[in-house]
């Protein structure tokens, strides 16, 4: 691996040109971003040039988009034209299998392996970015077929992950997209619901909020500009979680009537104990 | 005020005489728990002394409840006959219209005045108690009527209050119980709701969960135990709010599907903010 496109300069996209040269890589990082982009990732050292998509596919052995799911979607439309035959071309998309499918539909010049690094961060943008953002942190990557990750472009990109200090877990795209519906999406709706519902409270009231309605309120303050895609490539999985949370709230409605919420308070104070090893 | 009774020793009960001492009461301070927390709070300095309710309540002239709500309930069924007439009886508990009602059927002996500081700690029991615990929060009191603030005994524990460095704020019983239903027990059924959710997850998917679910299900690791006299003595109003929280999930569900989910992130987005003010 000599040369590497990041398509996408932002704090992932950041962070892994500044991880990469942490753990010892020598070659050359291409950005593609704004051109305001493009000059802070220089400044910081996350990458060594800019370019356009063309002059950074067609120079690059490692593709890795790092855009908006959209900004994904697009770049894949074109992407098959520009890049060098053989090459591994791999994202960070927080939905899978939109993206996966019209990777396999758009090309079969180059290898596609789909990935989700769980490495979030409150501030956004290259100004964000941080050699370390990935150690132990779980990554996910999404093959459709187990025998993909024995690819030799893959393998190299797999111990690069390694030397990030890198979890890796496989999923398919499918279960991929089935799990994070639940971790991830559902906390967003039920936190951007329950502001919603304190909103209209009148305002002397907010102010007897105590520590726990801060927590549940947190992920409400997430901009919709990163959810639209996301809540837009996975509608009907998230849609079914959120069926399954109102029919959990609705039993428990239930047994608040009836004084028998013991049970669900046991089931959960299990499962937060669990998420927390 | 010479001599307090403080009856339920543990987190709030213990930080009130803890409080008291820091801030320069020379007086007797006697606590009613049980014999293995007396000796606690007695070797932490919270209380000088410990003895009955029969004995402490004939004894002092302010009366701090600080059990759980059932047993400040039980308690207040029988201390109108033990106490001396005119004293201030106070409570800390979290819901206040039964409390209020309870005082007020049972006795014109005393005056009684409900009070909720909103002073949580993850840790509980008296071991945890601090003189600080009330510093920079909110303590809500629920006088019937205004009138009530300007009785002697109340302004001398409402300059305690003052000295405390808490922020004194004044809710009918019923504006207080309805907005902790929505400020204080929705977010943990919320929370408890979500945690059962995630709880029928393969083991494996949790672990791919970040911190926002983290978040959104520390409130979901409470004991029951602190909760069933809450909602026991709150049930309508939760339940009122429950519903409210299930409609607004349920129009965003809609939303998802249409699209048009970017009003309800930037009304979230705003109360949330303002909670954080």
């Amino acid at each position: 691996m000599e040369t590497v496109a990041i398509v996408g300069v932002g704090l992932i996209g950041g962070s892994l040109g500044l991880a990469l040269q942490k753990t010892g890589f020598s070659g050359r990082i291409i950005g593609v971003s704004s051109e305001r982009t493009i000059a802070a990732a220089r400044e910081l050292g996350a990458i060594h040039e800019g370019a356009t998509l063309e002059e950074a596919a067609a120079a690059a052995d490692l593709i890795y988009l790092a855009q908006p799911i959209s900004g994904i979607l697009a770049t894949l439309d074109c992407l098959g034209a520009l890049v060098r035959p053989g090459i591994l071309v791999t994202d960070a998309g927080s939905t899978k299998l939109q993206i996966v499918r019209k990777a396999t539909e758009t090309s079969r010049v180059y290898h596609f392996l789909g990935g989700h690094p769980m490495a979030g961060k409150e501030a956004r943008g290259v100004e964000a970015a941080d050699a370390d953002l990935f150690r132990d942190r779980t990554y996910i990557l999404t093959p459709q077929r187990s025998a993909e990750l024995d690819i030799p472009a893959v393998k190299v990109f797999l111990a690069w992950l390694g030397k990030f200090g890198a979890t890796v877990v496989t999923l398919s795209p499918e279960e991929h997209d089935q799990t994070v519906a639940y971790t991830s999406h559902l906390p967003q709706m039920a936190s951007t619901a329950l502001a919603a519902v304190l909103a209209s409270l009148p305002a002397d009231r907010l102010s007897v909020a105590g520590p726990g309605a801060i927590d549940m309120t947190r992920l409400a303050l997430s901009s919709f500009d990163i959810w639209r895609d996301i809540l837009g490539t996975n509608r009907d999985v998230v849609d079914h979680a959120l069926a399954v949370y109102i029919d959990k709230l609705t039993e428990m409605r239930h047994n608040l009537q009836t004084q028998r919420l013991d049970k669900d308070f046991e089931i959960a104070a299990e499962a937060a104990t669990r998420l927390r090893r």
